[in-house]
């Protein structure tokens, strides 16, 4: 059978914490289901890197990371080392962009044994996808100052949609919506406030809607959608966002289900030209890193979003339940001190490999 | 003494219900504290202008609105008659732009008796201002779209920042800060995403912190800024925000302190060379329009803001107190639906004129 080729990318901070962790995972998952895996680690896209040679990645990067059948990511970015606009612009938003990794999936779902900050909400209550788009929208390069070092100083952006920037994603979020139970949709807008993009944006929405009429199809303005998250987080099936608004409401779906210290984040490119990169949300967190102290189920149940990408949804599966099953147990000596446990990264990563 | 003249703009859906309850409340306020007030109605602003006139406002509003002191405004929008991008880009956000009400004013502030959709917190554990900045940034209607109608429609808006825009609002923010007991500012940012407007939003901060030595200052990036005001709303005392951020912050904050149908917001002209509008955060609701049962909080609140501003502070003040004893109070037959009672607008709403 074939050999799924993984390129590890541990990055900065906790990042290189977690990332051996979730390797472990994985290869545990990947000897009960008789997977094929192998891999191979880099130093580059950290910010150690950057202050050696000057750029966060290698030249050929594109060329070795094509190499592979998908990316297993930490994080990046330490701001008093590397101001983040570089070291995010220079290696993490660039492969989304150039592995036009166009999707960003991102689950939220309240876990047994974690405490939602939401009043009298249990697991089952809250169990959603955000769908963000990951390459145009707000996040374009284009633009700059004017009138530099005056009064009349004015700084310029562009945001950018195109019909097939945002007719895929849609695409995407529909299918998805199709295969849940609910079947239901939600797009997020400011159509009212930001009177170009965003009513383009709600008219392809509408547009494609057309094609899958059994969908359950709403929108709401970004500013009460928010707020509609933390009333109402039941409400919601599959979430579909522009890049900006995406990005905000996969951290703020997280909190709500108390789990931004454990959530994953897939970046794909659904045809995959290029590879899939695979990263917990979390980011490096600096303050503490090095204390082997950081929390590794976001990065663990990133390797169950690998493996359900590259086709082995079962073993993905058992992954997830293995996560589940540890954090039912609630057992204080093994929980990270995030999850008011004294254990450290190793003991809860041993415990999920263990349950694997 | 002085009389302030103010413009009544009840707007659409149950601004027509809850701006003559303000104005009720404001007229008891300025009874007992011996302050002139004068009132006068205008339908324009609404949707049913719109369909009669072809437009929002009558062409000589500027004129006919700058001879008041405040504008105390209920809320406009029925998107099934009228467009939001109409309807919001030809009123509210253009009284806003032209009247350069800068300031976006909006307390979050845990009210007695009730009931935060977050668990565990209790009235004095949330209570803190967003300050947003209400007339550039990313509402600019700068922006098109290209290639109409083929598969590489491509839609741009820009986003506009100047340096006396972003000063002038991060200025009103420190004075701000400084007057509260806590003294803390913090800025919300996305300089790690958005690449060019948002650096140097943080770079203007960082320069006027120079003037505000005393003042603690810290900034989040939006996503983890909304992720926190759910897991540690305590943590916030002024909040500064571009225009955008400041939209979505000023609808979450809010939500968080369960009170989304009874916040007020200011949109301020600090120097008062154009009237002040004053309008709750909740919007025309379309759906509970016509039967008498809109909570009247919010606008009596935003008759509050406009008594501070108009340098009546103790009148502010006791309308704000008679809010709080009345819910306090939690009489089911005076709270409206919302709030789990069976009152109507007008139970509610003399309750508290009452304890005014
Ligand atoms: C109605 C809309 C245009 C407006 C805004 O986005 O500013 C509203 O949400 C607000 O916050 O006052
Ligand atoms: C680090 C930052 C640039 C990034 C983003 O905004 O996309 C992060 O917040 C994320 O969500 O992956």
């Amino acid at each position: 059978h074939k050999t799924h080729k993984i390129a590890v990318i541990p990055g900065d901070g906790i990042g290189t914490e977690v990332t051996p962790e979730g390797v472990l995972a994985l290869k545990a998952a990947a000897q009960r289901f008789g997977i094929d895996l192998t891999f191979e680690d880099f130093d580059f896209a950290s910010c150690d890197y950057y202050l050696t040679h000057g750029q966060m990645l290698p030249d050929d990067w594109k060329t070795t990371l094509s190499r592979f059948d998908a990316i297993f990511f930490g994080a990046v970015g330490i701001p008093d080392k590397v101001p983040d606009h570089i070291s995010l612009w220079g290696s993490l938003l660039q492969f989304r962009r150039e592995f036009d990794q166009y999707i960003n999936l991102r689950p939220c779902r309240l876990m047994p044994g974690i405490k939602s900050p939401l009043a009298d909400r249990q697991p089952g209550d809250i169990d959603f996808y955000v769908v963000r788009e990951n390459t145009e929208g707000e996040y374009s390069s284009i633009g700059g100052k004017i009138f530099e070092g005056t009064e009349r100083e004015t700084v310029m952006q562009e945001t950018v949609m195109t019909r097939t920037g945002i007719d895929r994603v849609l695409k995407y979020a529909f299918e998805l919506a199709r295969k849940r139970p609910r079947g239901k949709l939600t797009s997020a807008t400011k159509s009212n406030g930001i009177s170009i993009t965003m009513p383009y944006w709600d008219e392809r929405v509408k547009a494609m809607h057309a094609s899958y009429p059994e969908i359950d199809v709403d929108q709401f303005h970004i500013d009460i959608l928010t707020a509609n998250f933390v009333l109402h987080p039941d409400w919601f099936d599959v979430v579909v966002a522009s890049n900006l608004f995406g990005d905000i409401l996969s951290d703020l779906g997280p909190a709500c289900t108390g789990t931004i210290g454990v959530a994953p984040s897939a970046n794909i490119n659904p045809e995959g030209t290029f590879p899939s990169l695979f990263e917990p949300v979390h980011g490096s967190a600096p303050d503490i890193a090095g204390q082997g102290i950081a929390n590794p189920i976001g990065q663990i149940w990133c390797g169950a979003m690998m493996l359900d990408h590259l086709g082995h949804e079962d073993a993905g599966k058992a992954i997830l339940d293995a996560i589940e099953s540890v954090l039912a147990k609630a057992d204080p000596s093994v929980l990270t001190p995030d999850l008011k446990g004294q254990g450290t990264t190793r003991d809860l990563a041993q415990a999920i490999i263990d349950a694997i």
